[in-house]
């Protein structure tokens, strides 16, 4: 067996279930997404991993949208479909209109594209900007 | 000469001069950053640059400092170290409090973590994202 | 043609050959895996790098098992999905269990993030590290 | 004020002085590494990842030193300074020769450039790598 | 709706044909690719980024092959299928041979290694590349 | 001992300096730079590595200037400043004029940007570029 296998709800064990309980209580879903049952396959990380996104993603000097934003620039960043995919919709769900989501595409070309002019230019960092 | 050398306003072509004014005025500043005075180097380049970066980080669906958050977060996740100090600078002028940046890097560190989760074990996408 | 094409083993020429006739003897495979057949595509490299890969794997001051979770964590990383398919396989094979799975996973979840609060928080390197 | 500043244990809180006093403890060392002092400006922060990094790296069904290669891997493919310095020392100080280092920077630099090889050829997963 | 929807010709406002058209005529294609779809669901995007591609890609000092090939060369290091696609197709148009793509990837792949050697042994910048 | 030490020619075993005196010769150089001093650390891997790298290099399909600004955008993709370093100085010794590095400069800024865009907006790829 290569592939990872997500756990289903069903065939979970009660520490598994539990976690999926509380990831639908929060997040307010039916189900829980693919991402959390491929990581029930190591039940400490899971919990982990959700105690952890349960606390980063709460609304505090930051809203939940703007955390989605920060989220879906990173995983665009990065090239993973499935960060793209899952957080694309939860910033949808957050209030992330169109033309919210034209800028912030905008705004990570334009980062992703000046990051490499600073490091081929090798650009010595402004003394103000280590103050 | 290997490394590249910054235009100084003093032996700035008038076209180069055009533009560095233009960031001094529009960001407020006395003095362009290093950045630009390496950009102008090629002043086609510069030009070109400048124009965007002023449309693309100007307010609109998503205000400066949303704006600059995820510039941030998007130099983070490059690592590159230019970045990085620059946009922390104009994030902090944009009004980004010690709360918000602690909460800026928790939430790139969540998503830098998780794509690989999603990654390693390939996760497929859930119908409902690609709705 | 846009899309590389494999060389397949009945119309390759006979140095291709001689290469896929060692990769299934070392590796003790009934045919080679599409990697090889699309490298194939430039006699030279894939000679050149089964040659390299042969050399690196073998097990040394480092067993099989420990190289393939860190081609694996490299793959992962870098979000090529073809290398994690095959280095999972690969790891499998050379006895990675479902526990050591979810260890990998977790470290290389911890490094990356933690990577990004490096780089975010500017972290200077501590004199005794480089020692 | 711009760059981010560490927090240093006669200055830090009661509630990070447990964390470091944990660290301490737990890695046998005489003070914390400057990680771990940026980490403190956000305080909730710290605690968390200390405690999931304390569970990460603990052995298990791999051990001390196999997580510590994995976390340098990664560090180099991120191309990460920090960690980079701070894992060679911890891999060292787990155990890590000269060898290993040698065979672990070929395994690195081989996953690096398949990996491009194998997006750039647009390599199909094989079948038996998805059973 | 989750996944971002193309803009087709017929459904295309005024200003979005007006680019789709320059497109067309610049490339000598009878109809624009995706890429360029996606991006007219913002239309002041598109417009500034189809600029910038005409000024970037025109022949120069560079003639077009070799923009076509390290445009590919950037895209494989990112690992973005989309990119490699589009740009192997461009790159054929261009005149890359079956030679030159094997050489060109044996560049990326070494590249991509060596680089990690450089970071993983920390190579001090040698003085002469400072000059 | 964290830190990789260099090996300088005075104190190299024969083999080390057999590959030594092959860069000076082949690279036309008086002494061999910072990377190979380091890579002796590992004697079979600079020996496999500088045989690797002389015959990718060559020039082939590609001339070697060619080779040199894509060995650049690689390095500059990853932000690796070594790399970045080095082989500017190599494009420099190979022909790379002024106007060439800004040209090469603004097509890694346009790559490094499309290449989000593509992922973002989830662009499907083409029939035609997988013919």
């Amino acid at each position: 067996m290569n592939r990872p296998r997500p756990v289903e709800y069903a065939n979970a064990s009660p520490e598994v279930r539990s976690v999926f309980d509380d990831i639908k209580a929060v997040r307010k879903v039916a189900h829980v997404n693919n991402f959390w049952k491929y990581l029930a396959g190591d039940p400490a990380l899971l919990k982990r991993n959700w105690e952890a996104q349960k606390a980063v993603l709460a609304p505090g000097a930051l809203d939940r949208l703007v955390k989605e934003l920060i989220y879906l620039a990173v995983s665009i960043t990065n090239g993973c479909s499935y960060g793209i995919a899952c957080h694309t919709a939860l910033a949808r769900k957050a209030g992330m209109t169109d033309a919210m989501f034209g800028e912030l595409m905008a705004v990570i070309g334009m980062a992703n594209q000046t990051n490499r002019f600073a490091d081929g230019y090798r650009v010595p960092i402004d003394d103000d900007f280590n103050d």
